[in-house]
């Protein structure tokens, strides 16, 4: 386990560094030892993270043993997509600040940079409204994070109206670069439609184009840095 | 007093790093020994201001005891509005750059994201000139004090034109929360004001939502990230 | 002149912390024991500059003493403005990025934010081709610098387009503090343009504002701030 | 051959420095003891590249001596450039975020700054459909390092849809601040297109004042801050 939980560590010093996270937001990745478990930190802002604070859930999100600890209240958005994905590793949930936008103005989100192809794979929206009325807005519950798995279905990343983003990969690293490249996607493709206008001419990936660029994207350099600064930062901090 | 005094110096450095507040704004609390008191720093840049900057003031916003220093001129402020909102123990007046913007074209903050749902409780907009024509716009006397304490009403903050706003909160962590969310509100409102066009179709938190969040949001674990971030650069000057 | 000289080092480290000035653009005091001099650094990125660097130029623009360094081709900005303008005793001239989009456009910068009420004394746009065509852009002859001079007139700030702008001030923390909030109103301006759309209603500061204003803006507490830091970076790059 | 390789290391630290490479995008330059060769680093995030992962290439992009280390999949955008333009001593391939807005929406760039005057030589986009459907996007193959080289032609840059941009330049500190300075021509330029509005009115750098400019601008006073922070971070690490 200690790898992965070290990785998932990288993960979140990683995803708070890139702005893609603050104080919320969580990162997760399925237990590489028994799939019907996985690991998240304990309730505590990700760039405090430290290997000692990740837990172990089960899919139901009980915590094993939360020695004590608080746990984050939206662990069921994991959970329950660790439940309907088998084929998904890694989560993360975001509030990304320019991918809320989207969501709220019913705009689609296309891919326009080859890092994001995976956009292309299709990001739907959710609206926590059409589970339930008058909520805070957080997915609180086993009910919400199943009925966000269904709003993600089979797809990389889903938007959630008025809140941010779930994304997820069949690695931890995928899951990471994804949630990165998707804020740089929003960030791009809200200047084109500005600069496109009333005509919205702007030429996405077409289809073959994110099929062959998905089908081996792992982000292999950018984790490789990632993961040397994070290290070193770690480092210091024990001196 | 000493604890309060601390987490005030945490909220200025806090304010400061996220760019709400630059050299100038001002954070303040309500004496908890005192209701009829408040705690402001000493004429200074927040980002400078250590424990022994922090002097405490009566209502009428004079200072106890100023130590021979300067004291800030817009001071009323806070005065006025604890004078005003029995229910507020603590208010941040700062000039963050995107909420600017609305004040000045009318354009109403709605909520667009659930760490602002405050906003979702009504944010007006206060013009200088409707209390007196010919000002420098700051609010430097007891009658601006009070008259913006009305434009504030019962709601969690107020736009100021051609100035920036201020944010009250039921405690210092909520109100240094709403400032760094009101300028995240802020962003993404504009984003999707663009991103609608001329159809203008947003959705923002409805009144339900609104309601189920605010009622608990203090943005606890972010101030526990800030705390632990201001402390360290504290001691880190203190070497 | 020794004071003046860490200052105008304070001043330009400062200019390039904010993103006002990179490699490019330079800020000049005129010499307080000789108003027919000015103090200008070496051909050198603001950010290295240190006491040594400083060298003293007639209003001719010609080095004193220039220690065998070479000069800014573009002192002539800063030679005519101090011949053609007897109240002012510093400049600003720079790239800053929002600025540039309004000269090129003809949009009227116009004061949207109390920090930056000196907009409202006007600042008018100046096209190096109504005094020479097919220049490289750069104000590298007297005839250029008075040209541009008179372009300035009586204002505290002169556009340059496809270029940026040259700020002017009755003492050089004055004219520091201009040219980073000159930057902060286009910010602001470019944003309220876009929310205020077709109607374009946006409410700026009206002429008994700004002349309240901008009689007292010395933007001390920034200063005090600017310079803590400053001479905190110098410290350390001795050691 | 050690001054070009410890000044190629500057340039990927000072480029990804300011954003315009992050782990992705590489920097090359012909090497001056042999035109038929030019210098690439191993596989590797930019910001991590020290002087020992440089390797040397010939035209046809095959490592001399790959010291059994992985080579970028994209060196053919730059040994097909060197052959097609001998003029050509220095290449940066990058994904700069504001420049990838134009490719896809057919905005041409224009010169609205005198920093980025090259760009008025002409800015051509490159479509990598034009040469092959459905590809991952990424330039594998001779081929498409000789189409893009055509795209290229005789101009300064060349857009590629979905991309990013591969700007080349004389000599290496030409390219490096091409590079910087057409991502802030991206900026400037989105900003003056929403300022102006239908009506398009902007005023870009003649073609006069283009060539007056590119004639000399070699970025000096950049090129010593740059080299000035890289060397100091290296010696820095080394410790």
């Amino acid at each position: 386990m200690s790898q992965q939980v070290l990785d998932l560590v990288v993960a979140l010093r990683t995803l708070a560094e890139h702005g893609v996270i603050d104080a919320y937001g969580h990162a997760t990745v399925r237990s590489e030892s028994n799939p019907q478990r996985y690991l998240m930190a304990r309730n505590l802002a990700p760039e405090l993270v430290n290997e000692e604070d990740i837990l172990e859930f089960d899919l139901d999100s009980n915590a094993i043993d939360a020695k004590g600890h608080a746990v984050y209240q939206e662990r069921f958005i994991h959970g329950e997509i660790y439940k309907a994905r088998p084929d998904v590793m890694a989560i993360v949930h975001n509030h990304s600040p320019s991918v809320v936008p989207f969501a709220c103005t019913g705009h689609e989100m296309r891919p326009i940079f080859h890092m994001s192809a995976f956009v292309g794979l299709g990001v739907p929206s959710w609206d926590i409204r059409d589970a339930q009325q008058g909520t805070d807005m957080l997915v609180r519950t086993p009910y919400l994070g199943e009925h966000l798995a269904k709003g993600l279905g089979k797809h990389p990343a889903v938007l959630m109206r008025g809140h941010g983003s779930t994304v997820v990969g069949e690695n931890l690293q995928r899951a990471v670069g994804r949630a990165i490249y998707l804020e740089m996607n929003a960030r791009m493709q809200f200047q084109a439609t500005l600069l496109a206008g009333p005509s919205g001419r702007i030429v996405f990936m077409d289809d073959a184009e994110v099929a062959a660029n998905v089908s081996w994207q792992n982000y292999e350099r950018s984790w490789n840095l990632w993961k040397t600064r994070a290290l070193a930062k770690l480092e210091l901090e024990k001196n």
